[in-house]
């Protein structure tokens, strides 16, 4: 054996030592993190107060600033290097009096049905709206039946999601176009009103709401727009059928404010090597006004705060500076997110990645990753780090509404991805409460985004990086 | 190129066509078998009704008479080539009296605390017990403590499950001597009687049941043994250590009887190739009496009903005789397992594959296999086709009680892995209910099992087989 290539074998001993040793030492890291969230997490006696003790927190709300007061004295009472307050304008919408509805089968046949008005919804006029139905799959059949049909008509979308697909947020995805745009569509074929069935799986008695928007109608041509439970939607298809003279009486009383101030809630871990390079872990600290929040998003609220108590409670000194972020607003506007990166760039803090979780509490399967190749390649290497975990998805598209506007400037972008199959039986709607938690899921997710955002203040690979280093296939 | 290779490469060209066009054909035909179970599936609607109209179904119980009855009206109604009942007998426990205990923790302060007597202890003297307590946590400290601080005792044994365990079976696992063993350790050392704190993550006010023994102790030597809920357990041993004088007080009038008859129902499509090697997809019957028994194991019922119900509405004709077996007496006894293997035995049928669903009816996550090398391995080239399913976890270890008795004379045994984080908290207690069980999770389940049968019913390798098959490696 010749002297050099002796040399690179020891060189190649060496490294592999090495690299062996790293996974050992990552391992035992990560395995830290795991004992520690389901033996003394916090997140799950966090997220009794945030939703038995506080409640639903839509922008604006007093339960929104309520929550934003709470986090922040929680932050404060770990120990991070720093707490603050951002302030953020959001819109203020409300509810009014509780809805009511119900259908008339000719003949005073009257039957109550569950509806809620969706989120930014005009009211009804004073003493409701009563109206023939038009039943339609969606906005394209809507358009087909034109202004002759539609006019001073109630459009009842009754699409369903599609129970075949195996990932819900694919069959949501599927959907929402009817809730968010159909009372739009409607207004402009001159619709009285609009009907949306609720978009779940589950068949109920819920109605879940969700954001809507009129584009820019003006105030005249908008139109009261409302969902309705699937049970409620069922009944309502089926005597449409028997009678097509059936019509639908709601009354709604929500109403539009001007914007009022709130704040994103802010802790950081100040880095020992990369101060000045970011990395954010985040879910959105406000909710719809139906039930608590729970899954939407109060488990991601917790979980985040969770990961840098987490990181703290095992003695983790990150390298970069790692910040929790709970975002304001991201129900009803997105503007927590959006000033977070305003701010972010106004101040030149390099953001390097960023963690959202906002798909509910259940047990963690995964992430999805909005990364260039390099990165997304590193994460592929992690797998069998998260094998004892049941952790093993791990594909590429969207991360998080709130996180999305760091997008640019070479932002490693992450979402957690737990099990989806309840997600949407609970999604917007009054039975999204502390009860429909789990807390060792809630805790198994609080601990992989942990040792995520652990393996990214090792292992990730800068924009200067990726560019500098050769390309080895 | 000489023409051996020209030969070899064309070989290759069409094997690989071919092993491409199988896929092809075997990724068709699951989608089919998802689609129509998640559009179309039966187990929901059939779990509604064991749950809902027939209730728990503890062996020698009129519930579980009645569920024998109606689960062979539904095999029945599918159109299936034969449905029978496996005459069995089984052991018949009752628990009489609703079981009433409390903790006297000095001048006359006492608190009432959920328990349940475990199935198979004889019940209290009339007018109950009560005694001082002696709390442990597990056998090994009991035997330390000896004959003299035990005798005439009340042991109390507390050891909890281990949080941090992330497979809740292993948890289980760690824990449940206690309940199975400690009444006849404690017994042995004079013992009053024996307190078992519940087996589960979850702190609340539900006692868990489950099985226990005496060994060999004659009846003279038998006490009570019941469990208490967490909560109760976390008192108790709260007070103990403020008063050790602290007496607990139990009355059970729980008792054994004779055996009675009882039966496993099956049901057999008859394989158009191999009528003679079996294929078993099953669950058992029988249920604890508190709650319905829908995770445990209502759901492994319905979804191995579904197998077969599944298969026929696909259009899909078995190679192999495919039978659902619904065993009896699982949870006490196992008579209704071993009674079909010894059935099978005394008539020479050759089964091939046998799959269990006894893990609750949670999100399926994958299977356990006890099998051979060769069939594991094959197992693994299925992962992709499992992989739109986010199947993903295929290991070696149990497969299920009641199949079992089967294993050996090379039957290939699997059992259905479903997510387990919230299995203990409604294992063998009164919350086991319907409403803890998601349809959909249910439906993935069912429709995962039926793929893996299906697989296996194309590809199996038999022993004759393997023994024949050249090994390439």
């Amino acid at each position: 054996m010749n002297k050099v290539l002796k040399h690179f074998l020891l060189f190649l001993f060496l490294l592999g030592g090495y690299a062996f040793a790293k996974a050992q030492q990552d391992s035992i890291q990560i395995r830290k993190i795991y004992d520690e969230a389901l033996k003394n997490g916090h997140s799950y006696q966090w997220l009794d107060y945030l939703s038995n003790q506080i409640g639903s927190r839509l922008s604006g709300s007093s339960g929104a600033e309520e929550a934003v007061q709470w986090t922040k004295e929680q932050l404060d009472s770990i120990g991070l290097d720093k707490v603050w307050l951002q302030p953020v304008m959001v819109p203020k919408w409300v509810r009014g009096t509780p809805e009511y509805a119900f259908i008339e089968s000719g003949l005073g046949n009257t039957t109550q049905v569950p509806i809620c008005a969706l989120g930014g919804s005009v009211a009804t006029p004073n003493g409701g709206i009563k109206a023939q139905v038009v039943e339609v799959q969606g906005i394209e059949e809507l358009k087909q039946l034109g202004i002759e049909v539609v006019k001073d008509k109630i459009v009842f979308f009754n699409r369903p999601m599609q129970d075949e697909l195996i990932l819900t947020f694919q069959a949501y995805g599927g959907c929402v176009d009817q809730r968010y745009a159909g009372a739009m569509e409607a207004a402009k074929l001159g619709a009285a009103g609009v009907l949306v069935r609720s978009v779940t799986h589950s068949i109920d008695d819920y109605p879940h709401t969700g954001s809507m928007s009129y584009g820019d109608l003006p105030n005249s041509k908008r139109i009261p727009a409302a969902a309705i439970s699937t049970k409620g939607a069922e009944l309502l298809s089926t005597l449409l059928k028997l009678n097509k003279e059936t019509k639908f009486f709601y009354s709604m009383s929500c109403k539009n404010y001007a914007d009022v101030q709130s704040y994103n809630v802010i802790g950081e871990i100040t880095g020992t090597q990369f101060s000045d390079k970011f990395m954010v872990v985040g879910g959105h600290l406000d909710s719809w006004d139906l039930g608590d929040g729970s899954h939407d998003d109060g488990a991601g609220v917790v979980q985040s705060m969770e990961v840098l108590r987490l990181m703290k409670a095992v003695g983790y000194r990150p390298k970069h500076s790692i910040r929790v972020v709970l975002f304001m607003n991201e129900e009803n506007g997105l503007r927590g997110g959006n000033k977070y990166a305003a701010v972010a760039r106004a101040k030149g803090e390099k953001h390097v990645f960023a963690l959202e979780s906002d798909s509910g509490g259940f047990t963690p399967r995964g992430f999805s990753f909005d990364s260039d190749d390099r990165n997304f390649n590193l994460v592929l290497q992690w797998k069998t780090l998260f094998e004892p975990y049941l952790i093993h998805s791990f594909t590429r598209g969207g991360s998080g509404a709130d996180i999305g506007p760091l997008k640019g400037d070479g932002t490693v972008l992450a979402g957690l991805r737990p099990d989806s199959q309840r997600y949407f039986d609970y999604h917007h709607a009054a039975n999204d409460t502390f009860d429909a938690v789990n807390k060792r899921e809630l805790e198994l997710g609080a601990a992989t985004m942990t040792s995520l955002v652990y393996l990214m203040d090792n292992y990730i690979m800068k924009p200067a990086q990726i560019i500098e280093a050769p390309l080895k296939d």
